[in-house]
């Protein structure tokens, strides 16, 4: 399978480079980065998506969320699947991809960990089977971490909510507080302590029975190798907007 | 809501009468019980079903898969919907069971705890997610405990391997062993200790993250809870054979 | 082992004559309770410890911290070996026990749990192995708990603060901050859910490494149980001043 | 502070140098390694120690233990301390740094992860203070090691049967047991999966309450920080044999 990475000289791009050129049946043939001469690859990088002249099967946008269009606009011109990896993007890019989609097939998610996502569609189901739990959210990042809570624990407790149709409320935090918890809270707690990676946990807390579900990432690699997994599963398919809940189909 | 407790003076039975006496829209209007005069009861208990003139609208056996046949006439005899907690039925218990179905509503299940089915569903649906992810059992039980791997390991572990046409195989230590890992290995722990209820853990570890599935029981009530829970569920519904899946949807 | 029980018509009261009944080498041979005939109990309750005739190795009180002077008098005055275990004693109350125990034997603690006695010290020795780890405490909860953070979480956060001069900085939630840890902070987050007993887990994160010390109460019992050992450990102790750091040694 | 570093070209060597290279006050000054021209090195590299003759503070030897004696008598040779970081030392071995150790000061342990140092400690100190309580050890290691269960698995475990005096025994899987957990044993678990670095946990399970301590190792650079940290604990160090636990005091 051959790729085209936008965005392969930035921060993910570099991870994405190491392993892919660790893999066999995928390659990269061309980078597109603003950068383009940062780095020595053994591919060629443009700074322009218009200047490529490679043919791919698939384009990875790892790149910046400003540079979405000009990116979407090369993958309608040469009919190339598009995975887009970038975060931050508006209402209206959203728009502009959907609109897209009928065109050819677009891949987007706000995390590229496979694991993250099977955690947010494994508790906003539990949340369905376990409607009177307490539910309660654990987050733990290393401490250079400067948001707290962190995204992807917004990502979890907004996904359980739509299960509530919204009723829930989230609380960060009960020092001094005396009273009872209710049952619509959904406790929300940042942990930061040393190199630690990132783990999540979403706790359901009944009458006498607990469940819990947690993902631990033990590094940055998961996201790219994320993107590469979507890569291949968007390559073959048809004219369409994709998410991680139709990859993990 | 009027029930009738078949071996209401067994060990989960006492649990039953206690916890049905709690609550407000429910009560039991008679007992079945082999040793009928054991315990002081608050209604009346028979040593046979067909001795029983009150009219439920549920009966709940926890009594012995022995009795099955019993509690099964008087149940298709008064046209009474039947929950079915006691555990070690035969294929042909099973056969009757779902024959009668088609005159009856009848709710069965290997294992009454809400939660114990979540984390069984739960672990199904993230081995579908996660198929090339390494899968671990973990289960923590008392120190009385005399069967290792409990019984509930093995239903999960059973559930898990149908996501892959049952070709994974279990391994349940590896003491001494000097070879790697086989992807198609589902490891089984058992660990034992002081009072514990009991505890599994589901563990999917992948390349760099991992994803896992707990379930802490901290009292045996929730046996109890979930047959009561199964009741009120059954009452009205139509002839059929039910089963945890289809109250948790 | 002769043991005379003050407090034994209380709610932890109750609990130690249950516990001590099924023992063998234990038994109450007199109760003191202010309600004095509110449960029927297989020895003597007088109202007062003044009126108590019988001559025992220890005394056990878990009645309340106003009754202290009267037991106390009492354990003088029979130079029987006093094990306190009521909660929100005074510094005054503190002082007169330091000076009676100059005449006998008197344990005191703040928490009866052995468990968690063993968990404050290890944290404390783990602190003092560690000290540029970052420090987190989470505890967890039923869902009527009306305070948060627990007295427990207090208990274990200043004891490792005294490994470090009492210079860390308690932080009871990170929502919304935009900055990064300090190593000076000891964060400290209260989980409350369905119907957890207890549970507290100090975090020690360092850079690639992480250290994790948990305790988990399954049941009220092991107050009671501690309070039975605390009274066979003082039995054949010389007079002083005992708590359960001597206990554990 | 200078340091020589031998078996500067082998794994846990790479790690050494990169880390101290980005440590300020403390530098390479020399290398030794059998291979000694593999890598490019900002400092000379000799195939001998005897060839050396540059003049360090601490001498690190990661080595391989059968290399031992020669690094040993030119520490003693130039009166140099040396921290002693290669496994599968024999009992000649630490004779001979025992005998050394009058004229240098010498730094030895089995595991220079500060981390697994301080969890055995713990550990030790948790059984000497919950004598009753069933112990059980979980060790998580990644796919690809062949070795079940872990050398610090054992470590942990027989450190903790000191304090038993040795009376306790190793079970190592409960399949198909049907009798009940005895006091005695020591119950150990090898997990597998993944990229999991290594994670060990001990659990001390007794009547209604849990202590468990966790070790959780996030990268192989834990190993080469603890090198780094005894040589600058052993630099102002008297002559003797020091290990982890004089460094953690």
């Amino acid at each position: 399978m051959k790729v085209i990475l936008s965005g392969c000289n930035g921060k993910m791009g570099r991870v994405l480079v190491k392993l892919i050129t660790q893999e066999k049946d995928i390659e990269i043939i061309a980078g597109i980065d603003i950068n383009a001469n940062k780095f020595k690859n053994p591919f060629p990088v443009y700074k322009n998506a218009c200047e490529c002249k490679e043919k791919a099967d698939v384009i990875i946008d790892f790149s910046h969320h400003s540079a979405l269009l000009e990116i979407l606009k090369y993958s309608l011109d040469t009919k190339t699947p598009l995975v887009v990896a970038t975060t931050g993007l508006s209402g209206e890019d959203l728009k502009n991809l959907t609109e897209a989609s009928k065109q050819i097939p677009i891949f987007q998610t706000g995390n590229m960990s496979l694991g993250v996502n099977v955690l947010t569609d494994l508790a906003k189901k539990a949340a369905t089977s376990l409607k009177d739990f307490d539910i309660e959210i654990i987050e733990k990042h290393h401490n250079e971490k400067v948001d707290a809570p962190s995204g992807t624990a917004y990502l979890i407790a907004n996904s359980i909510n739509e299960a509530f149709q919204n009723e829930k409320e989230f609380i960060y935090g009960r020092y001094g507080r005396s009273e009872k918890r209710k049952n619509k809270e959904i406790g929300i707690h940042a942990i930061r302590g040393g190199s630690i990676v990132g783990e999540h946990t979403v706790i359901f807390a009944g009458p006498d029975e607990i469940i819990e579900i947690k993902h631990t990432a033990l590094s940055k690699d998961i996201f790219a190798l994320g993107a590469i997994k979507a890569a291949k599963f968007l390559k073959s398919k048809q004219n369409g907007f994709y998410n991680m809940n139709d990859m993990l189909k």
